[in-house]
């Protein structure tokens, strides 16, 4: 390809909004234009990092074989209200009525349509498994777009959705999916993560995460430097605490903090160490007469220490808090504590809650918690003599860096990371929902067991960069480069030796199925190198009279810090060897 | 690929909605599957055919030096209030508005998007001329879906849009879309007509369609066979009358012609030629006064042989109609004729009306024309003597075959075809409405010179379908097949002959780089032939038992009547010689 031929265009400067690395080298590489906010036009540049992503994906869901299908982009409600998610999906569903005035949906994933094709398509277990994916338009009106690529409202998205007979074909449907995809995400050239994440209502492990690590990624990534352990913090598993608890050492005491309402606070004042206060989170649930008619409110209180974070995800499946939660009022505080927020604790309470302690602090010994009066907490507070021993002990919090694995084989650290893939079990959710079933051996109808697999595709060029950019731009890995190999001839339009060199090698490396651009626009030297370092073409070829004149042209990777002088007579060889290394 | 490996799925019954051959056989091939009105899935065997027709297409125009990118399916209704489209275009432009009650469409086209990266990007003349293409979802809210995807409301379609400097630089980039053109329909294999189309207000020739040719085409085509003259029907120019008018032979005669209120039916009673009838069309427009208010109605008489249609296109390039027209109402009808629709004609008329006449009645000696009386006609009417030479002639009809073709070189035919691609010189049109600007050489702002170039990619695949199928099925050129050549092994389930042969033709054509479907599923053959037959792939090999033990295989192409028995040995060669036959 030669530039002339194709569409170069770079800025100096990136947009006002764009706040991201990737977002601005983006836009300032010519990849993308904005057309609104969240939505973009593929430029050609970028239109080409878009289609290699593609191609591997599409290679290698066809290897696993998935079957490649196009589902519309405009899509009648009706499928959407059988699950109930035409209803129960907020505005993010895109919602359109045609010109009769009937509801459609602008696709923000197709489980419905698929399942629908499942139902009248699939009749009988002969022909499971199956597995049907598209690489298509979507779109998700975002309440706040921003960022670019990485979180638009209209994106394209690999998604993939598999149909078994029973849940160990699911599984098998699935794990052959999640080695895909660690293919998939090992040919893209990134350091990238399979995370454990939580797989909601179906329970189990079925549920993984592709995470391309980044330090500007929106998502923590617990992981086990010792191990194979990986999981995201929702998931992340805090290891049971080590030893048993202490014995009482302190006796309870009323302390007064006087404006001292958060742990940090009272353990500064105290001079004690954070993680020897109890924090109180207090919750509500409704509570529901024999006719399934609210009849008052269940108030909850969690225990957590100090420096841990609760974990919204594992608290939803504490029993009594798994059918949904809130947090309680300020009125519902004062009825049952006596205190305002900032000042409660377990003791002393003025109604009765249920109390849910975290594994870590049912070990604990001698912590100090609110009093439920303003401006005191009680220190030396200990299970079993100021209180009673716990009912309700569950992980609710965060894991933190230095947590012992899970596995019981080193610590846990934590790194960040940007979801670009999901697989996921789905079991019969939809298939339910929908009536779609097939007929199995014992010519009985059941139920399809489906999993669902998404790549965002237009989001991971955006992370590839997050991951690799410097001051001077993009740095692709060679897989999806829009160009693999940049031949930059330095005055082209004045030196027949030098076009004539460019365009034999030009064609040379096109001969060997080099993906290669040579630039004929005759830009300055300066100019050149700049923009080409900015769009990040891994390997540079520069030619020059004075050069060639010494039968020399110079190599220079994306990554290197000086140019490599080449024989121009080795350099087509040169090249093929960095490419295939 | 084995069939296992993918999705086959045949329907003995077409859908009752499916009115054409396209849509029954489309359905029934498992190509497609409708998801709502107008609105279908491209199932994986219709992909296959989607995609080599995009491919086609990417590398044509890739190679005419357009250049890919995507515009958004969801944009931003600013931009198309500023060409006035939004308000212009009916409900078939589908209309949304986001979460916070913005203005969006679906995209049907995407001049406003095109041109607003233009203003944007291509600031000097030295960056023309231009190219850019997508391949991309469109939708459309037609409102009588039908047809499949002949006439579907989403669909893929092919746009390109060029820039240039002048009108001189447009029409070359228009030769270079039209030269692709050719060559893309020839690639695909089918029997098309690029014929002249309208060019509307831009005016010249520089429009045409790309017609796939089928007798089911809802578009009538106008070709000379002896010369190279094609033109659609509303472009199709009726060559001036040959002969100068006969004298008048006849004395206009007042003739009863009770309850005889169309041309054939007076043709008919009196025992004339239809050609020697003429037939008056009423039509109206408005009259503005020196403000621009509405301040009457103008009537016009179009005087057309009883034989001859009137075309709504060359009407409206009639001096004084090409602002609008309206066919006139019964009163004002009666108002200027005296008389209702069905004797009207252009002598005593109560109030004057404009009259046109076509070139052909012209010429006319002797004709007949209504009365302005109920049941009454007149016969022997001549110009100049029983009216006056009419001031205004235009030619308003459709051409009919036989009529002399306009490049005098023989005469016309005419054939159906199905309109898929479409080239047009737009000028300044969108340019100048969103005032898309470039700095000429003489660093002066000019408006971009724009051309427009579409192909219906989803609906290719059904005219395609149209021309080439039989009672059993679709017949696809190579090009555009699903597969270009299936296996057919007969018992391979039970065979370790024919397993073993099937396998190893599997492999040789794969490796050889051609598209081959190995149908392992195990139906009896005359299911599976029935299947391949109907999907319609183009050449087929049949591998038994005893035909092996022979050292022989079958080969049939889909148009064959029989089969080929071919030395098993040979087959590898024999079929490459027949696809690149």
């Amino acid at each position: 390809m030669k530039a002339s031929q194709f569409f170069v265009s770079t800025l100096k400067e990136a947009p006002a909004d764009a706040e991201v690395v990737s977002h601005r080298l983006m836009t300032r590489a010519g990849l993308i234009k904005k057309l609104g906010a969240g939505i973009y036009t593929y430029m050609p540049m970028g239109l080409r990092v878009i289609r290699k992503v593609e191609a591997i994906v599409r290679e290698e869901m066809n290897r696993a074989g998935a079957v490649e299908c196009t589902m519309p982009v405009v899509q009648p409600a009706e499928l959407w209200q059988e699950t109930g998610r035409f209803e129960k999906m907020g505005p993010e569903l895109l919602r359109i009525q045609d010109r009769h005035g009937r509801d459609f949906i602008v696709q923000p994933t197709s489980e419905e349509v698929v399942t629908d094709i499942a139902r009248q398509e699939l009749r009988s277990y002969k022909q499971l498994p199956k597995n049907f994916y598209q690489i298509q338009t979507k779109f998700r009106d975002e309440r706040r777009p921003r960022f670019g690529l990485m979180r638009g409202r209209e994106f394209i998205m690999k998604d993939a959705y598999s149909f078994d007979r029973d849940p160990a074909g699911a599984q098998a449907s699935y794990q052959a999916m999640a080695q895909a995809y660690r293919r998939i995400f090992d040919r893209f050239g990134l350091k990238y993560r399979a995370v454990a994440a939580d797989s909601g209502a179906i329970g189990g492990d079925l549920s993984e995460e592709f995470q391309v690590i980044a330090a500007t990624g929106e998502d923590a990534i617990v992981y086990c430097p010792d191990s194979d352990y990986a999981a995201n913090m929702e998931k992340a598993e805090a290891a049971a605490p080590a030893g048993p608890r202490p014995a009482p050492a302190q006796a309870r005491t009323l302390t007064p903090t006087p404006g001292k309402a958060t742990c940090a606070d009272v353990a500064a004042l105290l001079g004690v160490p954070l993680s020897s206060t109890v924090k109180s989170l207090v919750l509500a649930t409704d509570v529901l007469n024999d006719a399934g008619e609210p009849a008052g409110v269940q108030v909850w209180l969690l225990l957590l220490r100090g420096d841990h974070d609760m974990n919204e995800i594992k608290v939803s499946k504490v029993p009594g808090l798994d059918a949904g939660f809130r947090f309680a009022t300020v009125p519902e505080i004062e009825e049952h504590f006596g205190a305002k927020p900032g000042y409660l604790g377990p003791l002393d309470l003025k109604k009765p809650v249920k109390i849910v302690a975290d594994r870590e602090v049912a070990v604990m010994a001698d912590w100090i918690c609110g009093a439920n009066q303003v401006d005191h907490h009680i220190t030396g507070v200990n299970w079993g003599r100021d209180l009673p021993e716990p009912r309700a002990v569950a992980d609710l919090r965060n894991v933190v860096a230095g947590d012992r694995s899970p596995d019981g084989r080193g610590e846990l650290a934590i790194e960040r990371g940007i979801e670009v893939g999901h697989v996921f079990y789905l079991g019969t959710k939809y298939s339910k929902a929908m009536g779609a079933t097939f007929l199995n051996e014992d010519g009985k109808p059941a139920f399809f067991e489906m999993g669902c697999y998404g790549i965002g595709v237009t989001r991971l060029p955006a992370a590839a960069i997050e991951q690799n950019h410097d001051e001077r731009g993009i740095i692709w890995p060679d897989a999806i480069a829009p160009f693999t190999v940049v031949l930059c001839p330095i005055g082209m339009d004045r030196s027949e030796t030098v076009k004539a060199a460019a365009e034999q090698l030009h064609m040379d490396l096109l001969a060997a199925g080099v993906d290669v651009l040579l630039d004929d626009r005759g830009e300055r030297p300066g100019a050149m190198f700049a923009d080409w370092e900015l769009i990040g073409v891994p390997h540079r070829v520069v030619l020059s009279e004075r050069g060639l004149k010494e039968g020399q042209v110079e190599y220079q990777h994306r990554r290197d810090t000086a140019a490599t002088k080449v024989a121009a007579a080795d350099i087509l060889s040169f090249v093929k060897e960095k490419l295939a290394a």
